[in-house]
């Protein structure tokens, strides 16, 4: 007698969005990745591996390698470049991570005291070009041009990104067209350049590729939407650094955007105050947190991070359905849900 | 009547060597590369033209893009690819001045205002990174890999000797050996790379590649050398930075290497006191140049620039007589001569 198990929509919805399915798909590839990044950090000049090991063994996720590999896996690619260049995407990655610090003065990096107040800005600004000249190596090895191009593309416009991010940063008069444009370049771009190489790798049409960078981008800026929010919304030991960091930084994000644009003049003298006299005194940080709250700035950050992800989702809809497209669909409900 | 002029060797020794060799032979060239540098430093992003401008024009003699021009022409180019590899050669450069001032707390760089003193740490590193994709972007219009790998293997291998450089500071323990390590790596690589991806674009062998590179790697040690003597011995104006800059920062460069070894008790104490706990007072720059002077360690620096600079001459011997290797070979005697 055959069992009927009852079909319940609630508890599937309910259950927590995870990137398990990614995980499980390119475990066996991420495997060579890590040992990849391990050995291409290796140098006579000891400070090198200290300080490239001390950020890459901290435990951050890998996504954007895992993309890589999902992607690559997606258009049925068979050799062995995906891994390469996967490996190179977490070294750019990591190259910015490094020079971010410096450029923020940040004080932790992942739950760590971030490397530069280890080994000093010296360190970080240096071992970030050498990851970063590594990167290039491990992609020249694969000898994919329009592979290189498109990753030596996104080196370009990541570097713009943050030139933009410094440009535009305490200004308060920033749109959330100029933030936008923003974090597309120094987030999204390296998550599309991410999954546009998979398609290359395998030689599938523009199509295939266009698709894959569009999933990328979108889910990028998702990303960064809910970094933004995580920043005034969480707490300090989930997140790896300290809530308020962008307040104190004057960085102006969507939740500051959006509230400054709602908020009255005496408000908005607040954050101009805080923001971009770096004023800020006992008791601001709190103050910022329920004025983004009372104006339901969080909550519409993380709205508009949907908007992406759905059609970061509905870009793969070219492409069959199979446990892959799913991993990558499940990445986009794992990245939304983080502000929960 | 035939007028006889006489042969005056004298005269001909005499005369100061110049680049007026290689800069009439690469001129055509030249213009095509510096109107890259000038569209390739273009961005939306205003404060990325404004940063590299005031570096790239502030200017320097952009000797290292002038070496691949003519190692491609020595070796009978006559592609355009050279132009784009030049134009990537004087931004690796750039981008490494950029970084370079950020990690010395630099204030001035070519006679002006070092960027970081003008915009800030911040923009320096950003803007190298973007300096650095724009170099990786030409050189994969290029398409050639071996020039990829060449040029991709130079900005890893400065890294490592900028970082190496960084271990070695205020260390007075270093020894000739590991100072040479460090230049080869943070100067000589790049000049290296630059004159061996003539031959390659040429398509010429091993044997012709591997003596521009030597040529290259031989001049870039006796550049760094020369440079390392003028920092104890120029005039500020004429070095575009201050006299001394590289003892007060702790640099240990040759002419300390070989002070230390050659000095007493006493004087090992004054160094380790000046270079190690950077203690400098009133007088002891003057100090530190009398002990070089009296243990004649610039000019035995001098002296040993001038052989790796034989070395770089005669690696050249394989290439037939005529204006290109003897506007090289001026190259050499030039900067060998610039410590006078």
């Amino acid at each position: 007698m055959a069992v009927v198990l009852p079909f319940d929509p609630v508890a599937e919805v309910s259950a927590a969005p995870s990137i398990e399915g990614i995980v499980t798909l390119v475990r066996a590839d991420m495997e060579r990745v890590n040992a990849l990044i391990l050995s291409r950090t290796g140098s006579d000049v000891t400070m090198i591996p200290e300080v490239a090991q001390h950020l890459i063994s901290s435990g951050g996720k890998r996504l954007r390698p895992m993309l890589t590999l999902a992607t690559a896996d997606l258009c049925g690619y068979q050799g062995e470049g995906d891994v390469k260049l996967a490996a190179s995407v977490e070294f750019m990655h990591t190259a910015t991570l490094l020079h971010d610090d410096v450029v923020d003065d940040s004080e932790m990096r992942r739950g760590k005291l971030a490397a530069r107040m280890l080994w000093g800005n010296e360190a970080s600004v240096l071992v970030g070009d050498f990851l970063l000249g590594q990167a290039f190596r491990m992609m020249i090895e694969v000898g994919n041009l329009t592979a290189l191009d498109i990753l030596s593309t996104a080196a370009v416009v990541i570097a713009e990104g943050e030139v933009a991010q410094l440009a535009a940063a305490k200004n308060t008069a920033t749109s959330e067209d100029d933030y936008l444009a923003v974090i597309r370049g120094k987030t999204a771009e390296l998550f599309a350049a991410a999954c546009e190489v998979g398609p290359v790798l395998a030689g599938r049409p523009k199509l295939e590729q266009a698709a894959c960078r569009s999933y990328g981008m979108n889910l990028g800026i998702a990303f960064q939407l809910i970094d933004d929010a995580l920043d005034y919304g969480g707490s300090g030991a989930d997140l790896g650094k300290n809530v308020g960091d962008d307040f104190r930084e004057g960085k102006i994000t969507l939740p500051i955007v959006l509230a400054f644009r709602r908020g009255d003049e005496e408000e908005r003298a607040f954050w101009r105050r805080c923001l971009e006299r770096g004023e800020i005194a006992e008791g601001d940080l709190e103050r910022a947190i329920a004025l983004l709250a009372g104006h339901k700035t969080i909550a519409d950050t993380v709205e508009r991070a949907r908007h992406y992800g759905a059609m970061a989702k509905d870009a793969l809809g070219i492409f069959p359905a199979g446990p892959t497209r799913s991993a990558l669909i499940d990445v986009v409900d794992f990245c939304v849900s983080r502000a929960h």
